[in-house]
């Protein structure tokens, strides 16, 4: 189903006298500040998340899943649900294809109907942690950094496959995440892993169009239970390197071990021109796919805080970072979710852009480090909701897109249209 | 398939010099130190571990599953293949049901061919983290804790049904793990979630018979990932108290917050009385659910110390404990991994029965440090294997279990007689 | 020094238009959404943080100490520094003793100071984690767990004395944090260490008036490395059933395995009726003792929330917890860092105690997860900075406290009067 | 005190024929499985592990200091200290100098000192984390990153000068350990503090010896709990490669994240000829500074495997690495601690050298992760001890260190001759 503009703005209307309130005690708040508040709806308004294919559908933990029915069962209703999301909130303005869950079949139709909701492709995402139907060799035991050459060859052929999908789509990078692992000591070589690591990714590359990028994803565990190939942004950083000066760094928030410090690593990654792209999501105790904001919203903010310190002093011509939305929704539905995700990341943003990045310099430079964190503190502690809105606004999205998804029944159409049982593939 | 005890014999007989040697000089060193080997032995003889009828298939990630092939389809099939572990090992003398998956069709049938593998039917496990088709109602938002009454009555006569099942098959004992919990800030009002629960296992525990006990499993996360309404032990062993003199709680080693000391728990549980069972695994991250003493053989080594200590100084009253292993076969063949746990199992608790304890409790009262150290070193330290495998051959085990298993070619016969492609219901 | 209320009312005149305007929206947000904005004032001006006595110096590492100067030296000093931080926020009401740090000389006249100031004495707090000169028997093995009775009796006359001083302040309440645990496997018989514990704690409870709480705090680890004696909230709640109607558990936020679910234990402790009291502090990865809300603001949100639903709804007769900060300050100023501290509790509070508990409530019921998560942000995204800075101008205290502590150069008056190294006793 | 080779001799007596008789058994394994006996026990002769100058008095924490009585209190001391330790051990062969703390007068008289003891000066270590007396700028706020230049330049040159000592005392590498970080988000630009450590990192470089070696130590936190300036491997190693070929990455084993795989770090720090050294302690929690292979004994042999194969295929040139024992004697008699860790170290290094690496690399080609995990049981179950024991009884060393030193009452000689409350400057 499509969101008419004349609903958002039949529905817009309901909150505007009280939007305009609040906008307007914040502009005149950033005014004072000498803050320019349109600079900062139009950041806000530029700034597009990618919405992977395969976060459409209810997802599943190990123990099981539980559908939420009306789930995209192909890839034009994975296109149409991102458009639903897009046209509601207007800051997801690309989809991220899972390949092969999601190959098109007819390239130009998926291209007309991605073009008419106002979307493009951002990054394919090759998979190598599953085996698919009819596949030559498993990759129960890894796939880039396999023990058998044929097996890698296989992946390496699939990894190019998807470069030649995303080219015929528009895309313009490929994020490899690799389940490679072992979970048990002994079972790998750590060193021949590594090396086989390197030179596949030097492989894929090779099949790169001059203007596209590759992002190198790092996760401490699971789905191995003892080492991952590729544990941590370390590893990641020396094999991008090792590969081409378009490989980069990929960061998903979920990918630390327990009290890592993410922000720090976005800043290096950046000063290093590394930092390739961003999947966001929240956790508490792993990998767990939650909303973003839900759990640790200061530490988004921190971490926005430096991606933008990263983009303003950009001496080391790091690519603009890949932004994606990377979570499960097991239990809320994952529409809604994605707008609460949406809404989390774009309140960190505008706050981190509010920062008083003068006075921080000044404080850090004398130490004072009462004044550094007020500094902090002034702009995290700030209600920017009303900002955040207005950039929708002023884009013909919704001032309130989960009340319009809920007043116009959203999910239960869905349902009529797809059925209670549809299932998306994915997590 | 069934292993012959001739062929057990036959393939011991390889082994026998060599093991008699090393057998005789361990037994050498520990009448020096006066430690009666025979005992251990007897000990060890003894000692007998549940299998759960979900292990003997390939495990599965949330990225996938990876089989084998041979995998048992059928209850029968389950409890051949625990017979086979059995036979070989003569410490896997027991079968825990896991219900709804393995509902037993012709109880009498069932129970005879358990018995004549040797096998008796220990604690039964419910299940109310899946929804079964033509469930009326889902596990979605939990099971005894959920807001809706009918949906806790549901889940406790499904509980209800599981002792009915237990009872009928003899087992004596329910373990009841629930994933309930949330996954989100605000989704659980944590103090009804308590009490529902708390209300539900008081009706639960009606049903049992007075020989009975109830198991009350604690997990801190997964697969919810903000919260469980059972997150640890204190929450458990405060349920339990709660719900009456025969309830228990369980540990499974990798329920756990990073860095627990978990043998302490034990210690803590069992100086309580109230340690109920264990599940055995290991992990590196989190619920990993590894071989046992893979990763963690000195902590292992640890809990065992602490068991033999509440076992020999039982003041409470504690019931024997229940020991299961709890693990999951996403890389091993799962026979062959379930015999490394044994055996790790076996190890852990040979080192634990001869810390001289005695002289522990001497250097404990003293405070010398350096020598409780060297005390459990001392025990940790020796290679017991041949101890262990004498137990087994006492037993008409077979000295090399796994060796035995490979020289029988049993997966392949498997394979052949139950396909490449069988599936074992489980995780 | 003093602050004198003349000064205060001076510099918030500089102030008092933008407050104003700002308070005035915040008033005008909260009347349309049926929020009687007086109430909350009311609740944050009646909210007063305890301030240790310790916390008033530089803190330090096992690394070395930084002194910043002008550090109390005397009982008198740090009750002069409590007043001030008082004076400047009106919700610090209150200071905790630590003996033998702080043991009052002259008990009238440091009464009258306290009165003075508008300070009354909560909770004291023993100290066997240390020597002192003169000491009989050491704590270096433990104190109220030791297996020598005679450091037990010492201790626990230790103890003793700490509330005989107490009352003669007219103190409710004695925390007692353990040092005891043991840092080797083999060390301690966990058994025996609770068991001395728990006797020494009646022995001490004893001693108590009936109008008298104990709060018996937790630690994962720290000082001791392997165990501690009461490791968590479930030993601490046992051992206080253990001891008496009188005797609760007390959270420290810094004393968790990593990514503990704080809120929920709050939770459940208050509806045991168990919860004594609360230190406050922030960290990112053990007990860090950094600045409240400085590391993990949305999680003391979490906290507050439970709190009030606790408080609200009162089933236990659950006492007012004793509230208190417990931070180290190394680098920081001590007065500012307390300031910045006592401003994060009051923001924290204050979102809490708008949460639309009905809707909340409504949304569990129907397990609208979205709609849950959705009623917690919308308090938390609140800036409600002006109703905090509003109650403290109501009671006589500075809008902005550090601006006027650093206007009235404070910290150079103190070192001109104190000097540069002076030092106070303390971690 | 010295140990005289006649008293080894003559309580090695005691036990020869025990020993004897275990060792025997051992060789005869060995000879069964082609493994060459005598070869292990020249490896194990040949390694030695620095001792560290501040590891020989009583350890503290933040919380409080014991002492032990007997401590050294100046350098002459603790070179008589490390030489006990090596004249019972035999694998002890050296010392690592902290300076200021240990800054030698005497030169001369120093070198001969430890020559007689059979000791040689291994890394030097600079101290940048506490302000000494009399120092003109802080490091309160950090030291080769501090925002101002003065400090930064100041730290360079306490670095040279450490060097410089080195060189005189024969030293060949510099071990340098940052405490500099922040506590507090905002209070570090983190590019800017990367960049000026590495630009000091260079300075001090500039003064090393061609045959010098720069070793970079990592912590994830403490004494800062926010951020450190080099966090982990990859920001170490990162720094390293900036710096120079000479520039190594140091792993002390407690300076990660929970659940960090050290292992595979190790192994592909060694891949990359960038493993420069090694601090050896254990830990449950943190930067705990226990006794070596007292808590996690299982990962220490993991860590040893790793070594030894990069040893064993050095294709990248990596030099020996230095071995040091850091860890914090805070409850047992130092030198009765480093006597176990050496133990410890002794026995993981032995039972990785008989790790069956051929049959392991051909199990590893085929993924027979079974047989794999039986590899390294193999050789982890085997007790070495004898071994162990044998190679120090070639070497002149005893048999049963521990005992020997409990035998001549050392501590006892020790206080009689240093007095009861001597005290050894370090942590």
């Amino acid at each position: 189903m499509n969101i008419m503009i004349e609903d958002i703005h039949g529905f817009n209307e309901r909150f505007l006298t009280d939007h305009t309130r609040k906008f307007n005690f914040i502009e005149d708040q950033f005014n004072r500040a000498h803050i320019n508040v349109q600079d900062i709806i139009e950041r806000l308004r530029t700034f597009q998340v990618a919405i992977p294919s395969w976060a459409l559908g209810s997802g599943a933990t190990r123990f099981g899943r539980f559908s939420i029915g009306g789930e995209p069962a192909t890839l034009e209703d994975k296109i149409d649900d991102a458009g639903l999301l897009h046209a509601l909130t207007r800051s997801a303005g690309s989809i991220s294809l899972h390949i092969p869950w999601d190959i098109p079949g007819d390239i130009d139709a998926i291209k007309q109907k991605a073009a008419a909701h106002g979307l493009f492709f951002d990054a394919v995402n090759s998979n190598t942690f599953q085996d698919q139907r009819g596949q030559k060799f498993s990759y129960k035991f890894g796939s880039l950094c396999h023990s058998s050459g044929d097996v890698r060859q296989q992946a390496i052929e699939h990894n190019v496959e998807v470069v030649e999908i995303g080219k015929a789509l528009g895309s313009k990078s490929i994020t490899i995440w690799l389940a490679d692992g072992s979970s048990f000591p002994g079972q790998h070589d750590f060193r021949r892993a590594y090396q086989y690591t390197q030179d596949s990714l030097r492989e894929i590359y090779k099949s790169l169009p001059g203007d596209w990028r590759m992002f190198i994803e790092y996760k401490p565990y699971e789905p191995n239970f003892y080492s991952m190939v590729i544990p941590d942004w370390g590893t990641s950083l020396s094999l991008a390197e090792g590969t081409g000066v378009n490989a980069h760094t990929l960061v998903d928030l979920g990918h630390h071990l327990p009290n890592t410090n993410i922000e720090q690593i976005v800043a290096i990654l950046m000063m290093k021109g590394r930092l390739g792209g961003f999947h966001f999501n929240d956790s508490k105790y792993g990998d767990d796919d939650l909303t973003v904001g839900n759990i640790h919203p200061f530490q988004l903010f921190l971490i926005f805080n430096e991606l933008i310190r990263g983009i303003e002093n950009n001496t080391s011509q790091n690519p603009d970072p890949a932004w994606m939305i990377d979570a499960s929704h097991n239990l809320k539905d994952p529409l809604e979710d994605l707008m609460q995700s949406l809404e989390g990341i774009n309140i960190a943003f505008a706050q981190a852009l509010i920062v008083n990045r003068k006075a921080l310099r000044e404080a850090q430079e004398k130490n004072d480090v009462t004044r550094c964190q007020e500094l902090l503190q002034e702009a995290y502690r700030t209600d920017v909701r009303s900002l955040v809105a207005e950039a929708r606004r002023q884009s013909n999205g919704a001032i309130d897109p989960i009340g319009l998804y809920r007043h116009l029944d959203v999910r239960k159409q869905l349902i009529g249209k797809r059925g209670k049982h549809g299932f998306a593939t994915g997590l």
